[in-house]
């Protein structure tokens, strides 16, 4: 099976897709017959390239990498903006990988309807829309007969939402609690080791792990989307960010990380959300977590998850938040995802 | 759909699964338009039970509990042996989960052949035949046009077999690594605060954790057949019981174990594949895990195998590795997945 791709954003997680699929080009062609061949690319810093024949994703990786652009490379149609290209494409799937916004959802919000209106299976990393509306987009995919899949939105490419909906089938869920921001825990380990909190930061810029307006991972924001992803897919919640009780680590003293310390604790910025007699509550905070937890051991950047069930207890899952091949992986893993429901139509069509 | 299921045992992890068909009933229903018949159980101790048109798992569950037996139950018919009734019953599904035996493979084996032949899907969470023989069994399943599925026979209901295959697909795997017998770790962390082997295998045996016979869990056979399993079935390989370099935890002394726990380090027994430019390697053996490791926190009775990617990095999963509920539960994933398959497959002939 070929499948047809248009990408809306060439950043790093955009790059980090397509060095996979020349890397495993060969593997996923031989193992699972399947080949992806990307038509468009669209990014409002780099250009944009259309060609229904498909594009060279090494000319264009070239390029980015020598110019910082791709307009020179050889394409059918250059210039379309994101939502012409979706609209104009004959693409199956459209990749959405724009910058995240999670006041406004835009412009990757326009991006996620123009293609589930015009019946395009929607993959993305993108928390903005998905957080603030994805039970309404669920919906607009359902109507059109295509998949919305958003893997990457949590955890990067580590397997999270899709373990939980696919293979926890039948379990129900009483907590989700976890180190859902890679930053803040890299900033809260090395205030451990001493650093202050100033220094930490500018340390974590200085390697990329941080951006230079550090607010929307240090308050907590980046962690109190992916809380109400985690609880509006898997736990049947309507959640808003006005519902989810929320603090950061800006304010933290180093004092008190180390005092954790001498308790063999460690203070770690949760997201949870816990169900009760009451219905759902849902927090992102510091907390202090003690070394029988399985939590407690996620160190740097590394991000986990524990699932609290009814008839599996607790199950963890630990690895990448963030990373180019990491995050790319989560899309490569639903574009498969569609592959195998493309295979299951065709065939029901044949 | 309604899925015609044979059970084959009803010691405690087939128990398990028929409170759970029972617990979980009207939501099965209700979210996946989804039932489960129970037409025939077969047990060598307990008694054998056919109809096709049913049987009541509750007056069952309430006569075993009662007498240790089924036999008393209602049904058509009585008495036949686990071969006879795969091969005679209308069930779609065989659930296999007789006792282990990882050196003949019976009478597992037999029932697994029976099943497969007969163009059942076969369920189990039983490891002899599936580590001593994984691909022939695969190989005669894709012939019958089945299923054969096994998410059991590693870390219970701990979804590890499913999630790699599915959600970790395009990744290599350079190692797998992990705790895999609950056992063992709770005697390795009960020496850890200082009492000796024989105490310490005396308290897990009244507790129920250890057998009367231990030396499938202390000498480390029951971890080298699911490092076959993880081997055979997610590395490509078709390793064999005399390819995997062995020894248990039954010669360990007090002292090494507080030893190292001076040394913030931890004995744990390890099952451990790694693949090199010779090709794969696969032991069993204790090892000291020093206490940044995700293997090193895990305690008691808990399970962990953490997957080493090309794409990923390192993806950690921990849960329970064993329990009469959450071995059921493993069951319950592998059967839905058949009911997505055939669903699946219906869909195409229609």
């Amino acid at each position: 099976m070929e499948l047809k791709v248009v990408l809306i954003g060439f950043g790093v997680v955009g790059q980090g897709l397509a060095e996979i699929l020349i890397r495993k080009r060969g593997q996923l062609k031989k193992m699972l017959d399947v080949s992806f061949l990307i038509v468009g690319i669209c990014d409002l810093m780099r250009g944009s390239l259309y060609d229904s024949e498909g594009l060279s994703l090494s000319q264009v990786l070239d390029s980015v990498e020598s110019t910082g652009r791709i307009d020179h490379c050889t394409a059918a149609i250059k210039g379309l903006n994101a939502v012409e290209m979706i609209q104009q494409s004959d693409a199956r799937v459209a990749v959405e990988v724009t910058p995240t916004d999670i006041i406004t959802a835009e412009p990757a919000m326009s991006h996620f309807k123009a293609a589930l209106q015009t019946g395009k299976h929607l993959v993305t990393t993108n928390k903005g829309p998905t957080a603030l509306a994805l039970h309404e987009l669920s919906q607009l995919a359902h109507e059109n007969g295509v998949e919305f899949l958003y893997e990457g939105t949590v955890m990067a490419g580590t397997p999270v939402l899709n373990l939980a909906q696919r293979f926890l089938t039948g379990c129900s869920f009483t907590r989700i609690r976890g180190i859902l921001n890679g930053t803040t825990n890299y900033l809260l380990s090395r205030m451990e080791k001493g650093f202050s909190y100033d220094e930490a930061l500018q340390e974590a810029q200085k390697l990329g792990y941080a951006e230079s307006n550090p607010t929307n991972d240090v308050e907590g924001f980046d962690t109190l989307a992916k809380v109400i992803i985690l609880a509006n897919a898997l736990m049947g919640a309507s959640l808003q960010v006005a519902d989810v009780d929320r603090s950061g680590i800006s304010e933290f003293k180093v004092q008190a990380v180390q005092e954790a310390s001498r308790e063999s604790a460690r203070w770690k910025l949760i997201g949870e959300i816990t169900r009760n007699s009451e219905g759902l509550t849902a927090r992102v905070g510091p907390e202090k977590t003690p070394s029988a937890d399985p939590l407690y051991s996620i160190a740097g950047a590394t991000n986990a998850i524990t699932f609290s069930t009814d008839l599996l207890e607790d199950v963890t899952i630990i690895g990448p938040g963030a990373g180019k091949t990491e995050t790319g992986f989560a899309l490569l893993t639903d574009l498969l995802e569609v592959c195998r429901i493309e295979a299951g139509s065709m065939q029901s069509r044949g």
